[in-house]
């Protein structure tokens, strides 16, 4: 039937030829089978179990030995899922998932053409539990609580998945593989497995490498034996996540020296080449994705995500993500706002409201120094959307942070900041991010604007390009093998570094020769 | 706590050296220790699966990274199936099993110090439902009927080794392993396979070479994940019990050339050495497992097994296994007897019984001229023990089946019949026969008597030493595959043969020098 056989799948439906049986070549069917399959793959062993055993001898006389085989290859060998008449021609789909603290993402695909069939995300239901990683560890340590938080994400990646196979017109038992990219604790918890080590010295995962799982193990209602491979983690604070972003960036496989960065809660950063990696996590602050500010929102519908001001007006022009009246400000807007008031001098190189600049829209506002980026008759909630000076403080913190433990990983890496040849910028928020406002503010250097890639979801894209690929399933254990993890020593040479990185730019202007302020 | 670990085992306990977690090193536990595992055996990969890296960290900090590790050996890669702390010691126990078509024997060894720890041998409960394999066959063509077969085997061997394993004071749980060899049919009816191909044109089993299952698959109540080592079959007439036999004889790994010799209902024949291994079977008829004559049985309490003649009264000697009255005649008993009726002279070369020197016990039973071995008083049945003329007929019929089959087989692989460094005898019958008698009576060939090794129980020595040792484990495969099975040909050369063979010992008295009758 002229299936796609792509050589890179370790999911595949294979047409083995099968010489018949006769008195001259009475090997055993399931004997056979296997050799036949062998040759087709050009790759060897090829392991049936009992079942199919069972079910084979009458299978291959019905249809005269034209029979097709679903195959997944384990860690040393390929297994036969199932076998049925070559005219059949069955579907085959993966799902890969991006297990996110806050939000999931499962993409429907198919494993033979490779293409995407359906994609839907739902808010990670643990964060009724709780918000952060923290609280979710420390209610896994009570009696319950890991099979509550493991039970009620798996029961909404299921009906996540139920509604991606019906849009199709298919079971959930068509889904005969999966792809999990997720941070260690995210991924312990998929598992069913207890996190408490993993934010207690000295913050041992119980897990990195996780051996393909199958389906019926961890609850999902898929096909019940369809492997399941969750990505590897180098530690506790270096989770699968960014070893997608790794595999995705190709940063890897390259002689040249790129880094790649996560910007969230955490700030995690991974300096390399396809000789070498390191990588280090530092708190950044939540400031960066629009977590602090009164008026901050994660991205979504209603969010201000960018930014400008008319040079000739001096007026403010905000986009929110769905084009209706905004509710708030996300991380990327935010930073767009920071740059604009700093290029307009309307803020100085400490952050600090310039009252003259500012005119009439600079305000008290519940005791605040505030500046009205929206009066209230245009949000959707009839509240005026402001900016106080605290709120620009935190942004600066954050923004400082994240620049000093780049500039800390650079040195400990003994590269300098301008040495890369790309600046990939991993997860969700960092596609929104203008690399010129972040350069603005000073919280990644001043490269040239075309350095700066955004990855989008790493963790989807690398699950994806694993469900599709042995090579890149390989290369993941591989990535996890070569990145060491550095902890960043919050010392007083650190410090210092801080301290300077909290000016707009930088205390060091040399280091931003192309940020002109009009203050 | 000193537990001895041989390195040829495949399952084996071992309690490897784990360095705890620190900042400089913080491998994940289930990481850290296989990786451990891994030093210990000098082996890899090393796999835990999801239950035991669910259990693993509260356990590794509860026992101060003291554990132990009870692991086996997959084709590819060892697996850990359970963990315990190394204070303790739990035992582990395998069990071995000849999957007999009649009879099936199981033994329970300690897969530590490899001593069996006990034996039990039951009816082959699928008798009830067919005494010879073709029954079985057809019967499982019928709604249910191989659910029937497998269930009734699985139960009973359930029992016996809940007996075992009770005589040990221990769970059944305790048994970790299992090693099974039987024919070809008996191994799908295990298996529940259909061995519905195996009786017809042109004879294909389902599966030669099984793969390790896990006890569930099969039913068996011991430990659930229990590995289940099934011996493999060379063909629908070539089974693992003989893959057994040439396994226990060692003559595969012999530079010189040896033939082992499975006598029954079929003549299962093995040829050749380290380099080459030649077999056929054929049929020798029931008559030489004591299933024809008239007197006849199995080996069992009640059967004479031996018979000898003083030389100087005339009289025989009958010995029973039990050493009770008799019921019958076993077929070593039989062969015995036919031996020492020619070198009486009581019987002629075409084993006719001669009148004038049997004197009285020569009479006509039932319209058949006979010879009373066992006067009626002296029985346990009240009824004589006779030998008829058909009966001998009968018998070298199907010696001379077995003398024409050991010829043609040799002629094929162009050896002589005098070359044989062994004539291994296989099979728990085998072991019963005086080579004395076989020779004397044209069965097999005249060589020096201490040529003939019989083996015993084979399945069942074959089954306990694959249990035990991982290089026997690999030779079985190693055999399967080194056998060529040849079919043969009954042609008129094959006729020949067998009418020549028909004599006692045969028309060609120079094959059989030692054979001297004084008749």
């Amino acid at each position: 039937m002229g299936r796609l056989e792509t050589a890179e799948r370790w999911i595949k439906v294979v047409s083995p030829e099968i010489v018949p049986p006769s008195l001259k070549d009475n090997t055993g069917d399931a004997d056979r089978f296997s050799r036949s399959v062998e040759k087709a793959l050009g790759e060897n062993p090829v392991f049936v179990g009992l079942p199919l055993i069972r079910k084979l001898p009458s299978l291959l006389r019905a249809c005269g030995y034209r029979v097709s085989a679903l195959l997944y290859k384990g860690s040393r060998s390929w297994h036969v899922m199932d076998i049925w008449p070559a005219s059949a021609s069955p579907p085959i789909y993966g799902v890969a998932v991006d297990l996110g603290t806050t939000t999931v993402v499962a993409r429907l695909i198919d494993l033979e053409s490779g293409e995407t069939r359906g994609e839907t995300s739902f808010i990670n239901p643990q964060t009724e539990i709780g918000l952060d990683i923290l609280t979710r560890i420390h209610h896994a340590d009570q009696e319950g609580g890991l099979a509550a938080l493991q039970g009620r994400l798996v029961q909404k990646l299921n009906q996540a998945i139920e509604g991606l196979t019906a849009g199709e017109g298919v079971e959930a038992a068509s889904v005969v593989a999966a792809s999990v990219a997720g941070n260690t604790t995210m991924t312990h918890l998929f598992l069913g497995v207890d996190p408490h080590w993993i934010c207690r010295e000295p913050y041992i995962p119980a897990v990195n490498r996780v051996p393909i799982l199958k389906a019926s193990e961890v609850g999902l209602r898929i096909r019940r034996d369809a492997p399941i491979l969750v990505f590897p983690n180098a530690g506790s604070y270096f989770g699968g996540d960014l070893i997608a972003g790794i595999l995705v960036s190709g940063m890897a496989e390259r002689e040249e020296i790129s880094i790649l960065v996560d910007v969230g809660t955490n700030a995690e950063i991974v300096l390399g080449n396809k000789d070498w990696l390191m990588a280090c996590a530092g708190a950044a602050g939540p400031a960066l994705e629009g977590g602090v500010a009164g008026i901050g929102m994660t991205a979504g519908p209603g969010a201000i995500d960018k930014v400008s001001r008319n040079p000739s007006t001096g007026e403010f022009q905000i986009r929110t993500i769905d084009g209706r009246p905004p509710i708030g400000i996300c991380g990327s807007g935010l930073i767009d706002l920071v740059a604009q008031l700093y290029l307009a001098g309307m803020i100085d190189v400490q952050g600090k409201y310039v009252g003259e600049k500012c005119g009439s829209r600079l305000r008290e506002v519940e005791g605040l120094t505030s500046y009205v980026l929206v009066e209230e008759e245009k949000t959707a909630t009839g509240k005026a959307l402001v900016l106080s000076q605290p709120d620009i403080d935190a942004l600066l913190r954050s923004k400082a942070a994240m620049y000093t433990i780049l500039t800390t990983l650079s040195r400990m890496a003994n590269v300098s900041l301008g040495d890369f040849k790309d600046f990939f910028i991993g997860g969700t928020f960092g596609a929104y991010i203008d690399p010129q406002s972040a350069i603005t503010i000073g919280m990644v250097p001043d490269l040239p604007r075309e350095t700066y890639k955004p990855l989008g979801n790493t963790s989807l894209a690398g699950a994806t390009k694993t469900l599709l690929s042995a090579r890149a399933r390989e290369r993941i254990c591989g990535i996890r093998d070569q990145v060491t993890y550095v902890e960043l020593n919050v010392n007083q040479d650190f410090m210092n570094l801080f301290s300077a990185a909290r000016f707009i730019p930088h205390t060091d202007r040399s280091l931003f020769p192309s940020v002109r302020s009009q203050g």
